[in-house]
């Protein structure tokens, strides 16, 4: 459909903007970027991917380069179920969509379950890019507060008294932006919410393996299956792309029955099915056993980075700036003491050769200027301790 | 948005559990399908695949394996642009968006084109996949017919003078599943009506260069720029699908300025952009030289399965069913002389050992039960003999 005058198109145009102009500056050599939504491809497994990739056009040619099923390949899927069993998503090969990516699965899920004016609660702020496929699902977006627990779930219970909603979009495990893991208590009483007030829940994990402690909440959808007996209440999408490699293009959905031929009849109409060689290549990958190892590799240098950024803005900004610490996935969502608009501080930090991104583009409602998202991924430690020395000079 | 109620949810139902039927019996091994409509694996230029994913994954694993740019790779695009140019498309890299295949470029293209009750006028028959995006998008489908020289474009001219449509959306060459070819009369007299009428013609061509003759057609975006100077009447879509190998997922669309932005913005938030691995395994396959004898090698082959196909429908068949011999493009399509009913038939010749799909299928509205769809694509010459076969024993 059409997108004229929706909620999001005014920040889709903001962030289109804000971002075509951060990747301008980050390719110049002298810029330091904490910008980024992306992994650092210093850590891929080439030696795993390259030995999936010759398995797969070897043993496999026609597989990897003909048409396959909408819903993926059989083999894939039941990979991922096993794999999803080890973070306690007890599923089946047969209740699941392979996507492009998660975003697809989002956009899969949002055009086959949200008729116009349904109204999607989401966390403030929230995933930018899952706004952009409800705008296009021309939902009706409404917030609630987020803490250092995660959605603040009283204040969606408090909304559910006088509204009625479809669906609750949250990414409960170091989200993006916040990076704050939703707590044990809140996964509960959202489920009960979910059975009492009749909405889906979508849960969005793409970073839930990339924790620094050993501290693991249940999985909504786990949870959902022993508070309530069934699947109905909660979708659950995941990605290859922040354990493995992007660029492949895979992701899941984990459906309820009731709405999983849905997305699949979508699938179909939108591309057919995930690349035939992205998921040859994920098979092998994940037959070969290497992906623990990778995953253990990936918390190591991410905790490594998100310690050192966070060790480095408190001992350089902390009296400016507050935050909490990282404890798992991409990013350090921070907040200035005072009033602050970092959209404008951004055009200073540019100057003095380093980029983030501002707050509010990620606020589907009352923006808080004061806020910013740093990515600690891709930069080196060095370029780490020069940017935020940089940061300081802008300050 | 939700589907249910509208025009083509009945055929897509209807499809998926005649496809799925078909699929399952095509793979016990005595039955013969003439019934899909994928390209033949035992073609593909699997050395050239090998070799351009080497080149791929040691050459730019980076870049393979990366997030990249939603409107596709920059010399990826450089590359389209060079193919397209051979093909009488003259665009330029900024000008598309690289998809995940044909169909999703029609998916983007509907959803960035296409407001609810939009008229779209259609072949009759026409693409079944292009209705589905159609049903997403709440177009009003029209069709107008079609005969041995393609769409009957003056039917849309006595159409248009009491209806105003949106677009027009038609495959030109060897379509699916007509197997025709419009004449350049008709395609600019067709150009002339969009400009007359102000409506955007949707020319989705994945099987333009699979032609069995010399004969060749301007292409309707070619026509478009050099009848009214500008690229603003026509959409062009196409896909390496049928030209190299559709598990890659790579297709295109050639976009006028006035949607260009629209259609990457919902890309980005449909799967942010094709597979990385993709793009790059393409990047290399073009700079390899070797498209233009893979295509000569589908092409004769093709040409030759048409042509046996059709001799021997003619010779076993010619007295109940009548056909035109397909010049180009994977389908015959054919129709019963005295009334009848293909998917009624389909149960026979199933019993007999032998699919293909029915007619009815592919039309809008008011379909014709006589006709019935063989793709000579796959099938070996000796299983063309024995399908025909049996399908004289089905009668």
């Amino acid at each position: 459909m059409a997108t004229e005058g929706l909620l999001s198109q005014r920040m889709a145009r903001l962030k289109s903007s804000a971002i075509r102009e951060l990747l301008k500056h980050s390719k110049m050599d002298h810029v330091i970027s904490l910008a980024g939504g992306i992994p650092s491809d210093a850590l891929f497994d080439f030696e795993g991917l390259n030995q999936a990739t010759q398995r797969a056009i070897t043993e496999q040619p026609k597989n990897a380069f003909q048409y396959g099923l909408t819903e993926g390949s059989d083999t894939l899927r039941v990979r991922i179920a096993e794999l999803c069993a080890l973070r306690g998503v007890k599923t089946h090969a047969d209740d699941m969509v392979v996507t492009a990516g998660s975003q697809q699965a989002l956009d899969l899920v949002m055009r086959s379950l949200i008729d116009p004016n349904d109204v999607v609660v989401v966390e403030r702020p929230t995933y930018l890019a899952a706004l952009q496929t409800l705008e296009l699902a021309e939902a009706r977006v409404m917030s609630v507060a987020s803490d250092k627990d995660g959605m603040v779930v009283d204040e969606l219970e408090t909304l559910l008294h006088t509204q009625r909603i479809k669906a609750v979009y949250l990414v409960p495990n170091f989200g993006n932006p916040s990076g704050v893991v939703l707590n044990e208590a809140r996964r509960r009483q959202l489920i009960t919410l979910a059975d009492r007030y009749g909405f889906v829940i979508i849960e969005d994990d793409p970073y839930g393996e990339l924790r620094f402690t050993d501290e693991r909440n249940p999985t909504l959808f786990q949870l959902g299956q022993e508070m309530l007996g069934h699947n109905d209440a909660v979708i659950y999408t995941s990605t290859f792309s922040k354990i493995l490699a992007p660029g492949l293009r895979l992701g899941w959905a984990i459906l309820p029955q009731w709405l999983l031929h849905k997305v699949a009849t979508i699938k179909q109409a939108a591309d057919l099915h995930a690349s035939s060689l992205s998921q040859t290549i994920a098979e092998y990958y994940l037959a070969s056993g290497r992906l623990p190892t990778q995953i253990d590799k990936i918390r190591e240098a991410y905790k490594h980075k998100g310690e050192l950024l966070g060790s480095l803005i408190e001992q350089e900004l902390g009296d400016v700036i507050a935050f909490n610490k990282p404890k798992g996935g991409m990013f350090l969502w921070a907040r200035f003491r005072e009033p602050f608009n970092t959209t404008q501080w951004l055009e200073k930090t540019l100057e003095q050769g380093v980029v983030f991104v501002p707050g509010e583009f990620f606020f589907p409602e009352r923006p808080d200027y004061a806020t910013l998202r740093f990515s600690f991924a891709t930069a080196t430690d060095e370029q780490m301790h020069e940017a935020v020395a940089r940061l300081k000079r802008a300050l």
